[in-house]
């Protein structure tokens, strides 16, 4: 967005608008084509065609609100399964660190099961050079 | 949203319109209520009053496509966000899956050592049992 103030022309309904604003110009004409594409929605159905300037204004208006309420509806689903997916996380980092520990305390046994097998099979050659000394 | 046509009656700028449509009256209601709201919102600008008839309807729809587009641009982050939250949960899933993988063998390998140490103290007892015997 610029941050001066811009004069864009552009054509809606076939009719040229200069608009000043802070927005940029590629921005005023896409929002310029979508109304297009609105108006001849609009202007396509016979009902529409046959209204008072001002009734077909505010259906216009109307039919651009529903646009703008049906992409609201839409971003609050989407943040709702944002936050559902948020607590999928907490609870998937949650396990994961648990799963962490509980290896780690394994390890741990492991390393001392390891050296306690070493010095028992130490003992058990120990043992065993005894015993033939002894027959000797 | 019901599924037979509803008439509506709803006052948007002051004048009361009949809506035909598929919506509730309540989402009728509401988006009129919006339209009304940026309608004033519109009127509070100078520039805007002065402006003819067919340029303020013209201003009115850009102001509700405006907000349109920015509803839809929010949506887009969300979706970035959601696209990147998923991926980012798939990482977790494996990661998770492969420490668990990792515990079960450091569990199996744990149960073995421990099979294997009570082997070899059950052989140093008996080793012993012979040493005490051959002293007598």
């Amino acid at each position: 967005m610029a941050t001066s103030k811009n004069y864009t022309q552009v054509i809606i309904g076939g009719k040229v608008f200069t608009l000043s604003g802070y927005e940029s110009e590629e921005y005023l004409q896409r929002v310029s084509t979508y109304l297009n594409h609105k108006i001849a929605e609009c202007a396509s159905v016979e009902g529409y065609r046959r209204q008072s300037a001002e009734m077909r204004n505010t259906l216009l208006a109307l039919n651009i609100a529903d646009d703008y309420f049906k992409a609201k509806r839409q971003g609050s689903i989407l943040e709702q399964d944002m936050e559902q997916k948020n607590k999928e996380m907490y609870d998937l980092k949650h396990e994961l660190i648990s799963t962490q520990i509980k290896c780690e305390g394994l390890e741990q046994e492991l390393e001392r099961l390891r050296d306690e097998n070493q010095k028992l099979q130490m003992q058990i050659v120990k043992l065993d050079v005894e015993m033939r000394n002894r027959k000797k």
